[in-house]
């Protein structure tokens, strides 16, 4: 990690650079047409009266290179706290430099302080680079479990009275 | 659904009922081993000052017969919050009565009064009767994320100065 990595929350004049970072990483995974973020409601819901998530900024040699944006989870079978990450992105030319790994430590020193039992996060299965790299951490896939999403129509079906 | 079928937020007094209902479902996942969740530490991260989850307990002709575990997550991609299931169950001699199906359906009348985007929960590969209930529901299977978990000696390491 070099001296001049510097990682820190971000401040509501950071958001057209978060959505910049959001609409990198939907590219890189393949999923642009899923990014429906707006400035404005990234603005309301991360720096609003109860924010929603929690953002961090590397700059490496004072250049933006990357965020992480996670959020508070919990354990039933811990009876504590987690932290979830949501999104990790280091842009490609800043690569190589730790700064994935700066951002990810980060984290986990804040989950230790705030008495966290898990620090966890979703990784793309043909993320052969990122899988490797978590693995070299000591996360463990959790290869049994399948996440089930309800959206859009399915979830207003659900919702409206039977 | 029953007309005789409740379901209310939990209360401190159901502390208890909802460790029991934690320990049922470890065992039928075969996790009980993962299960070091007590009284006191429910109480003090669901009942305290900034619970870290909302739970559901469903009553059915007055036996107490469920319940659903939740909490806030957050999707980068429509900047809006969501829900996240953590738990549900219910009890093996109260199922076929449609409990199931009405825990879920309040969660997701949560989610679209919050104005959430998702509503998201987790399955184990091998758990076919529930993997079916949640398809006729019309929730996606997101078969090609997988989760990472960081824990234990691994999370003190990364959080460790380097």
């Amino acid at each position: 990690m070099s001296a001049a990595l510097d990682i820190a929350p971000a401040t509501p004049a950071d958001v057209p650079l978060i959505l910049g970072f959001i609409r990198e990483l939907a590219e890189y995974e393949h999923l642009s047409d899923q990014v429906t973020a707006t400035e404005d409601a990234l603005r309301a819901t991360l720096f609003g009266e109860r924010p929603a998530a929690e953002v961090l900024i590397a700059h490496h040699d004072g250049v933006a290179a990357g965020f992480a944006l996670y959020f508070q989870n919990y354990s039933t079978f811990l009876a504590k706290p987690g932290i979830y990450l949501e999104d990790l992105y280091v842009r490609p030319d800043q690569r190589g430099h730790g700064i994935g790994r700066a951002l990810l430590a980060h984290i986990a020193r804040l989950a230790v302080a705030r008495g966290c039992g898990r620090f966890e996060w979703s990784v793309l299965d043909w993320n052969a680079p990122a899988i490797g790299f978590y693995r070299r951490l000591g996360a463990a896939p959790q290869d049994e479990w399948t996440i089930f999403r309800l959206s859009g129509d399915a979830l207003k079906a659900l919702a409206s009275p039977n």
